[in-house]
């Protein structure tokens, strides 16, 4: 059984960011043939999502929804000193996922046609955001690497 | 350390499929003692879900909530050519799991009672959907298999 | 290739109890370096979350908006034997994650500084909660242990 991990480090602006091509570079360099992928971002105002890659309006429609049903300055908060977009980009986070697994099958990560693998950023501005990619499964030879 | 992974179809219509059996038979055909059970769908516009399997009227309920809360046909979407029910998958697919995890202890999934594991989808047609079951852990004798 | 598994009862009331010390002591009982932590809560009326656990009022608003958005007694609901706070319990647990893994990473949870590990309480009394903390990896040695 080999492991691999990684922190990537990856810059985003509200709305999603596609990185499936570095969770898939993650699995190669492992050499994983049959395994599992765990992505895990370190961050309570950002997220990860697995949604389509094709049609671009999807990703925009997600957050526009999302934004919609929790609104930056909701007089409910009173977590409040980080500005309007930090107790919102919390409840987000709550919401939607910290971590995704997705099986690996002959080599490859185990994603259906149109999925891609995202961060979705919850805060107004720029960030810069940690993802560990964690690589666990058998190689070819099943070694232990 | 043994692995096990085998793609399900399964069919769907609006509303929560439940699945259990299915990820059951893959642990016992693993014939893992203690190990992790992945659940992976391969698809946007369909997740899974851990939910009671007791009352049929929580998933009916369920259904009825998520649907009120994402609307199909809602005036702010801007991918609507695959109709009315295709964005507001999207969204209910980002709002809930695309994959579960479940220990297994003692040769069975750790679930509680009232668990079980269900396929929810969110177009409003029948579907058929490709779930991925990923089984890893040690088998009675500790070996490799 | 290590694995350790225990089931650990916490007791909760509504809203959020934080966890993460006793996930940090099965990965240390486990002397895992590098591996996966899987929580898993054997319930289906309360979640799991990663969230900030560095200023109280965020969990409070969590709740906050959780509970508003998810109204208890919501005339939607046909599942009500069991009281106000049942149903209502049933879909927020539906909305938010019943399992979360985190990579391993020298000897430690790859947790970002402001990440806490929180049960949930979505029910409106007092619980006790069964959570299953599982560890895999590799020990120091590389051993199987």
């Amino acid at each position: 059984m080999r492991q691999r991990s990684e922190t990537i480090v990856v810059s985003t602006r509200r709305g999603l960011t596609e990185i499936t091509g570095a969770v898939r570079a993650a699995v190669r360099a492992a050499g994983v043939q049959q395994g599992l992928a765990t992505v895990f971002i370190r961050h309570t105002s950002a997220s990860l999502v697995i949604q389509e890659n094709a049609d671009p309006a999807v990703c925009r429609d997600l957050e526009a929804f999302l934004s919609r049903l929790v609104r930056d300055g909701d007089p409910l908060f009173t977590h409040v000193e980080e500005g309007d977009d930090d107790m919102s980009a919390h409840v987000k986070a709550a919401l939607l996922k910290t971590a995704e697994q997705i099986p690996i099958v002959d080599g490859e990560l185990a994603l259906g046609t149109w999925q891609g693998i995202y961060v979705w950023e919850h805060r107004a501005g720029s960030q810069r955001r940690q993802v560990v990619l964690h690589v666990l499964g058998e190689t070819p030879g099943g070694g232990r690497g």
